[in-house]
């Protein structure tokens, strides 16, 4: 029985959104913002990441308060990373308006020495050579997840691959699944994927679900039903926050059985995420709610029982 | 306890298809016979339709010899309805390059004295006057389901509105279910059919599965994960068959869980019939092979054990 700190390495931003919903202009995000907020509800987080000096103390507080570990979250001179995107009917397909590096440009990483014996690690989507650098500050990580985008998968793809050989799982959407893989079928394509390196891969599928494929073994399930969806940003990362926290909860390596188990946590925090824009969802989101979505989502995508009659 | 036969009034044809795994040239199709051959694993099954005299003799005895009854399957002077349809990558999209609707467009369904007493019936996609038209002529229907299309939905919004009050299932897919309701929102979209008229509602989302709505409670599944899709038209009416086709043995008004299970025999039979291409896959297939393929179905689809412990 290890530690059950999860480390996760990824972006802090201020977004920009516009959906059919409406708009906010500069809300708290980025990848590690979401992973943490949701992994928070299961377990301690540690964030590697980059933030200026324009970044607001009460944003830094917000997370605090949840018993997120900021000292690898390191506050530079120059302006927060800035994302652009709108949405229209499709709710799973993002348009980027603007990116605004700014001190992400430089960022890298080096991890505070009590972060090092983070046995759970999650790298979220940033350049694989970063994803590496912070994998190999670890002494001696148990379960390790990447996620990625296109960008890193047509711009540095030589790179991209030694990570793959790097890590247990891999968590990506299904575009970036069929241009990693060049394969349209979902299923011929997971099975490409472990042979790159993961032994295990998760498929994001926005209100479909998601696809588990995790030696040889599939589970597919849907996404939990939401009926208003304000603003879907941040769903992917809040899914690997709610897969990741429950399962740094047991600080083993997991079984197949407690990996179904956390895609169906990780579906539970991105339907919540999508309900309102940026954070807001999460910032509010109390254990009860998410035990009561729990047992809807069961009652929803469960087998119907047969009988000797029928 | 009733009689066990589904009616199915629909399309009998000669479809063209292109996909990236190849093509066929006037292989036989139509929603009647996807749905048909469906049905027929599980319950008899009759056939209202109509052909032209280039019908061959060999496409009526493969019906015939699954017990497809065709009294009610019309040959009349002319050519055979004739569809030409591609597929790129997305197997989801199908794109229609020629509907030459021949004997079908003077189509005026009169059912022999014989299928008056059908219990189950299946209104395929067809003009919705006829779906009517075919419904007043049977004496005490237990079940009755629809598909519909989008030019339907845009030409000739007051019938379907009229046909949707006499039904108690609707079964369409994604696009159509935008088109009816206006709502890209599946959840909200199926609850605003259901105070159109049925009861019940089936959102066909290809890979990703169904959405059952019954009288307030939702089942959504993904489809069974197939590796090889060659070619996916006629998966929609093969879902309906499958699915009426269960329902039907029962000879009863169906129960939640019997429409949940119908949902997943659907999902197998629309899974066996994108394998290959028209019907061919399921002229062939034994139920040995839908047993087989329902146990892994469960596996893949099943929701993950809890202990205490965990």
């Amino acid at each position: 029985m290890g530690s059950n700190e999860v480390l996760v390495v990824g972006s802090v931003a201020y977004d920009t959104i516009t959906t059919p919903s409406g708009g906010v202009q500069g809300t708290l995000g980025g990848s590690a913002n979401f992973f943490s907020l949701s992994a928070s509800m299961y377990t301690p987080v540690r964030v590697v990441g980059v933030v200026g000096d324009d970044y607001k103390e009460s944003d830094l507080e917000l997370l605090r308060k949840r018993g997120v570990d900021l000292t690898g979250l390191k506050i530079t001179k120059g302006e927060t990373f800035r994302w652009e995107g709108r949405y229209e009917n499709d709710m799973n397909q993002a348009m980027t308006i603007a990116t605004h590096l700014n001190v992400f440009k430089d960022f890298n990483p080096q991890l505070p020495e009590s972060y090092c014996d983070s046995q759970y690690v999650f790298l979220a989507n940033i350049d694989p050579e970063l994803q590496v650098s912070v994998l190999t500050q670890i002494k001696h990580p148990v379960f390790v997840g990447a996620d990625s985008m296109n960008y890193w998968i047509s711009r540095k793809r030589g790179q991209l691959l030694d990570m793959l050989r790097r890590i247990d799982i891999l968590l990506i959407n299904e575009g970036e699944c069929r241009e990693l893989t060049g394969d349209w079928n979902t299923i011929q394509a997971v099975k490409k994927i472990c042979e790159m390196g993961p032994d295990h891969v998760v498929i994001k599928r926005g209100e479909y679900g998601f696809v588990l494929y995790s030696l040889g073994q599939l589970f597919i399930l849907p996404a939990f039903p939401v009926e208003v969806v304000r603003d879907p940003t941040g769903a992917g990362d809040s899914f690997a926050g709610g897969f990741f926290g429950w399962l740094a909860r047991t600080g083993e390596k997991p079984t197949l059985n407690q990996l179904k188990q956390a895609c169906l946590q990780g579906s539970l925090m991105a339907s919540f995420t999508v309900e309102d824009f940026g954070l807001k969802r999460l910032l509010d989101l109390t254990s009860t709610e998410v035990d009561e979505r729990f047992k809807k989502y069961i009652r929803v995508t469960s087998q119907p029982h047969y009988t000797n009659s029928m």
